[in-house]
């Protein structure tokens, strides 16, 4: 069986030192459609990887599917995270193609799909059942969490704060709902609410922790991950 | 006069939380020759502004001019920095024009100038001297830091991280060298340490600790900063 390659252990291992505790936000950079940079924080929520094939992993992120960054990513479905641990100083870049996985029901161009990659490809042959998996991030979020995805278009212009005192608060968990407002908001939530995934082909870790620095770059070819030692 | 715009003081009273204290990093993202979006943490050294124009801010950081965000800026001379602070759950998003001011004896190349933009212009005109800041930033390093720039190139490949360890670990301040080695690791780090200047001309902020959250959209239009309430 293919193996997990050895940055993964590293991140998993870093997450897990008590110095990085909560450090689980990263900054996603994409590309617009007129070729500018941008870059916003993201809560990281899980390590994907096809059934059986480890040394394909995914990084699991979510969005409101009526967001600029999906428009973004549906011109340019490529990005790099910067995953920066102030707590043991470890900087990983991870870069890569990306899908968002939306609600089934939702217009069709919300799907972004690039040029076939390999570990989407092999998801989709194994006929993974991504609605199931989109449910299931979903119902993991913070009730707080899930209401946001009720609010009117990110971006779309206010015209006082005030406003948004009367967007709802809490969106309770699928099966919890106790009236009709709590149905109505979940199904619109769930309607809004989507799947980020970055394929990840290349890896960039930085250790300002270690004394001398070190750095060391991953690149996956065809399925195999090379390694190489390079300056900070 | 013109007027500091609202979000540096945004970005100056957040800064000065107590917890925030520490977060003066942030990511910059770029977009790389091939039109892929780079990203990686860079320290926030300074909000720098043309003599009597505190309406024109400018993000100052630093770099090693050989380093492939050079290059990569010289292809897009464009950048968006994402600026988190953990703390108060504040996100400052800031794009706009880059310049790089090398050292007057690097490589020509080494500049990177895009088109004209207003607040590197009035700095040009007002004739400020930038190879004096230079020396200062580079001065405010810490011995360690300023060894960094005595490294092969940033991202050139290592045959093993042993090789670091012959590696320059202290440079002194200028005029505190003690030996000729270090009046040789001085000028070395001096010619490969940039300033990377960031102008801002969009700025978008997101107040993560504000219940119900906001969201604020600042657009410098000519010398003038417009706000503008949005969807969080």
């Amino acid at each position: 069986m293919p193996s997990v390659p050895r940055w993964i252990d590293s991140v998993v291992k870093a997450l897990g030192l008590p110095e990085n505790k909560g450090q689980n936000v990263f900054q996603m950079a994409t590309v617009d459609a007129s070729g500018k940079p941008k870059v916003r924080t993201l809560v990281h929520r899980e390590l994907f990887q096809p059934s059986g094939r480890p040394n394909l992993p995914v990084i699991l992120t979510t969005t409101d599917v009526r967001s600029p960054k999906v428009q973004e990513l549906r011109a340019n479905p490529y990005a790099e995270l910067c995953w920066w641990m102030e707590g043991s100083k470890d900087q990983f870049r991870i870069s890569g193609p990306v899908r968002v996985i939306p609600s089934p029901h939702a217009d069709r161009t919300a799907w972004v799909k690039g040029e076939p990659s390999v570990a989407f490809d092999v998801v989709e042959e194994q006929g993974f059942d991504w609605e199931k998996k989109r449910s299931e991030v979903f119902d993991n979020m913070s009730a707080h969490m899930k209401a946001s995805w009720c609010r009117p278009p990110p971006g779309s212009v206010l015209q006082s704060y005030q406003e948004a005192k009367k967007w709802t608060g809490k969106v309770p968990k699928l099966g919890e709902a106790e009236s009709e407002d709590d149905r109505r908001n979940q199904e619109q939530a769930l309607q809004n609410f989507a799947l980020v995934l970055i394929e990840a082909v290349e890896v960039d870790w930085v250790q300002l922790g270690e004394q001398p620095n070190r750095r060391t770059r991953f690149l996956r070819v065809g399925e195999e991950w090379t390694e190489e030692i390079s300056v900070p």
